[in-house]
């Protein structure tokens, strides 16, 4: 009760593109270069039932601002059935201004908030970090994709809180034959300067580490280059645990580390499209990113907060990102807005007390719900994994994976008889259970109630990743006069956004 | 230096039946339900990159006691090519009486040695365990399969030391239908008072605690049945880690355990062909048991010897179970024969020092060099799951796995141009390395050498693996007598046995 009033609690999340389940020591991967994020484990508590709001990046990290389903908060589309969308260069959209971010919130209890590295939920001006609570940015709007030439289509920029400081690949070098680039230490370095400013203040704060090295193109700085077994998708997770555990140690260096919860995930499973050189992995789960398979869905995740979460916990509670909203504002004593509905539960009474919650798990890919879990089981009521045509030109979410009748190129609709996977007995989702067995009765009869009264009361929001237009792109950001790296937009000339899968 | 000469040094292996790398919680198994071995590798050493000598059990239990190769021991095949073997009830063949085994080796110490659970170095007079160098013996000498009905064929005896005092089912139950069986139990006590018995002697001992709860049919204690997330195979795996637990704790209590090492291991990857009620988990290791990929030889792997092991520690060292042949005559101060080929080496310097020693593993399946791992390269020179006929009647070593030319059904000889991959960045051999790439040059230079050596120099044993014949099968054990126990066996009528993959 005392931390809930606390106005020295501090919050950080960490939370990384495309890091899979199967990346970290401490959840298996046999090469075990993770020593600081295992360590932050052995201290904490790991969560092994957590999950991502979405299998891809932009509405995932829109859920984990908004505690809200990505089809509530609009970051999902309407275009085709169950298609993933999210904020490239070109999007229309952003998150909406009816929407309350967790900085915003924060602000009440008198917080600080600042995100590093990726914001990706929409990068003109209204959507801009600073007008959804965030009171300091340094990062970029959008992924790192690229090289663009800057001539047919700008390059990424990075900003400083109101205004871009350069671009991608132009500025801000990542070297695509050898990987070299040194953002991540650029990014660590803001981290540990607003959290001693924070301290020297005695100002309570919000940070939300989102760096980027692990999407492709990946990279890693000069110094980890060539040290992982894994190579250089391995170098860049070895140099986001070196800066992992920097910043914990930076904390208790300061003496802050008792009043700070600290957690660690990802939004979205390993891009195995990537692998092996770009890529992650999801342990022994099925498919990755872009799936409503465990392998696009399930995160490692880290709790840690010396002095209060019990070193080495284990909680099989089931956890989502939207679910660091709630407990965020949990921490700070502040309620959950209670004029709409969040999807996020107060995850402290499972890490401070190790109390189960009962909740379902929901698997959206746009605006479909594609499956259920409910305890242990996943109820899948529609599966795909991507089209044929896709398929036949190489892209496989699945690579070396087959299990017939699941993993299918074909959106297939299972909505009158869900495929049924029991995940503690097969995790892989590899045996679906017998339509006419008891297990399949008594476990389906529950989630069935489950479904129904949340299809019933959900409202949608307004899908804001419909509509495309080349003329939004990132041509002349803020501040790009002083830069001269002001570009000439083309027409305007709004397109319905293709989503391939 | 010390610890060589010591007669107080005492060793331990726990080797279990078909517990693959994944159903560890320390090895990333999400139910994490192993708190027992996972404390022991916290206070041991993990081994991430150890090996079985074969993918089936009675050749790498061979291996194990004689430090050699299956081909050189005799553990093997020529009935067809590449043809996975073991020692069923009518195997004719057994443990050659050429063959040095480790407990015949440390008499030479003083130490008295046991073997509680599957012996399956064949079940004729003369393979019987105490003929081989053991003191003691609990257990049976085949796998617990069945049920038979010990009319038409004989349950499998239990012995104790050389004689049988029951059989499976019939005195020793197991119900098939529940799982129940409280062997396990059984078999901890067996140890447990053999190692007070031992410690009160202040007898040097080595204790082979080789269990069977995880191999089908799997079967658990009644206080342990229903508690994993996993079904009846984690309840088994539970029971297990909590034998073991006991078992460090008790050589605690004893004061030994600073003077006692202890290994545990498994004979083969999880039978997948049995999951996911009977069989267990390889992580994202490719297929399981029967195969020579990842999935069913890489082991998961912990050394435990307070005092002197680092807590914590973790190690790449290349190994085998045969290294416990070479490194338990090491701790005992002892050679190793120098008469003949030993594989084995002493692990010592890369528990006790961090040192990395060079060395291929082989992966052998009947008489195939099917692959060599050299490094992170592993080089696979005939690929095979299972035929096609198999497959097609639903015997699956790889369900849900495909990867396309290597998980073939047909036997695949690569021998001028192998497969290659790179254990670091693909660990699931998904991606095989171009052959055209430096990358494969450079690695696959050093690998035709190394494997050229090897089969230059290679004396394979007499096959012991190749005569099948029911009249010697478990009929009339010794002891069958007093039990009123005896069958009589058939006429013989010795065939070449049928070894179908």
């Amino acid at each position: 009760a005392l931390l809930w009033k606390s106005r020295s609690t501090f919050t950080s999340f960490d939370v990384f593109l495309q890091m899979g389940w199967g990346d970290l020591g401490a959840f298996g991967e046999p090469s075990k270069e993770t020593p600081n994020l295992d360590q932050m484990a052995s201290e904490g508590m790991l969560f092994l039932d957590f999950y991502t709001a979405n299998p891809l990046c932009s509405p995932s990290r829109a859920a984990l601002l908004t505690g809200r389903l990505p089809v509530r908060n609009g970051f999902y589309t309407t275009n085709a059935h169950a298609r993933n969308a999210y904020t490239p260069q070109d999007i229309v959209g952003g998150i909406p201004e009816s929407e309350l971010l967790l900085p915003e919130l924060l602000k009440k209890a008198g917080y600080i908030s600042k995100i590093i590295g990726k914001w990706h939920l929409g990068h003109r001006p209204q959507f801009h970090p600073l007008k959804h609570g965030f009171d300091e940015w340094f990062g970029s709007p959008n992924c790192h994709f690229g090289p663009f030439d800057n001539r047919a289509l700008p390059n990424i920029p990075l900003y400083r809180d109101w205004e871009m400081i350069g671009r991608y690949y132009e500025d801000f070098k990542i070297d695509l034959k050898t990987g070299e680039a040194n953002l991540t230490q650029i990014y660590l370095k803001e981290a540990l300067d607003f959290i001693s400013k924070q301290q020297a203040s005695q100002q309570p704060f919000f940070l939300y580490w989102a760096i980027d090295a692990t999407h492709a193109p990946v990279y890693a700085s000069k110094q980890f280059l060539g040290t992982s077994q894994r190579g250089l998708y391995g170098d860049a997770v070895r140099e986001i645990d070196d800066s992992i555990g920097k910043i914990l140690k930076h904390l208790q260096k300061l003496g802050i580390s008792e009043n700070t919860f600290v957690f660690f995930t990802s939004d979205n499973g390993a891009a195995l499209i990537s692998a092996p050189r770009q890529g992650g992995s999801n342990g022994r789960f099925l498919c990755g990113k872009q799936t409503t398979f465990e392998g696009g869905m399930r995160e490692p995740a880290i709790a840690w907060w010396p002095g209060h979460i019990p070193a080495g916990g284990v909680s099989h509670q089931l956890g989502n990102v939207m679910d660091l909203f709630t407990t965020s504002l949990s921490l700070a004593g502040l309620q959950p807005p209670s004029d709409r509905q969040i999807d996020g539960i107060d995850l402290l009474p499972a890490i401070l007390q190790g109390k189960l919650i009962d909740r379902p798990i929901f698997y959206y890919r746009g605006n479909e719900m594609m499956a259920v879990r409910v305890g242990l089981y996943k109820a899948h009521y529609w599966t795909w994994s991507n089209s044929w045509e896709e398929y036949s030109k190489g892209i496989d979410f699945c690579p070396g994976q087959n299990v017939s009748g699941v993993t299918t190129h074909t959106q297939e609709e299972h909505t009158t008889l869900p495929l049924l996977f029991h995940l503690g007995r097969d995790p892989g989702e590899k045996y679906p259970l017998s339509f006419a067995s008891n297990e399949y009765q008594r476990a389906m009869e529950q989630i069935s109630v489950i479904v129904q009264q949340h299809k019933v009361t959900m409202v949608p929001g307004e899908p804001q990743l419909n509509m495309c237009d080349r003329a939004v792109m990132n041509w002349s950001p803020p501040g790009c006069e002083k830069l001269g790296k002001c570009l000439k937009p083309p027409k305007s000339d709004p397109k319905k956004c293709f989503w391939p899968h």
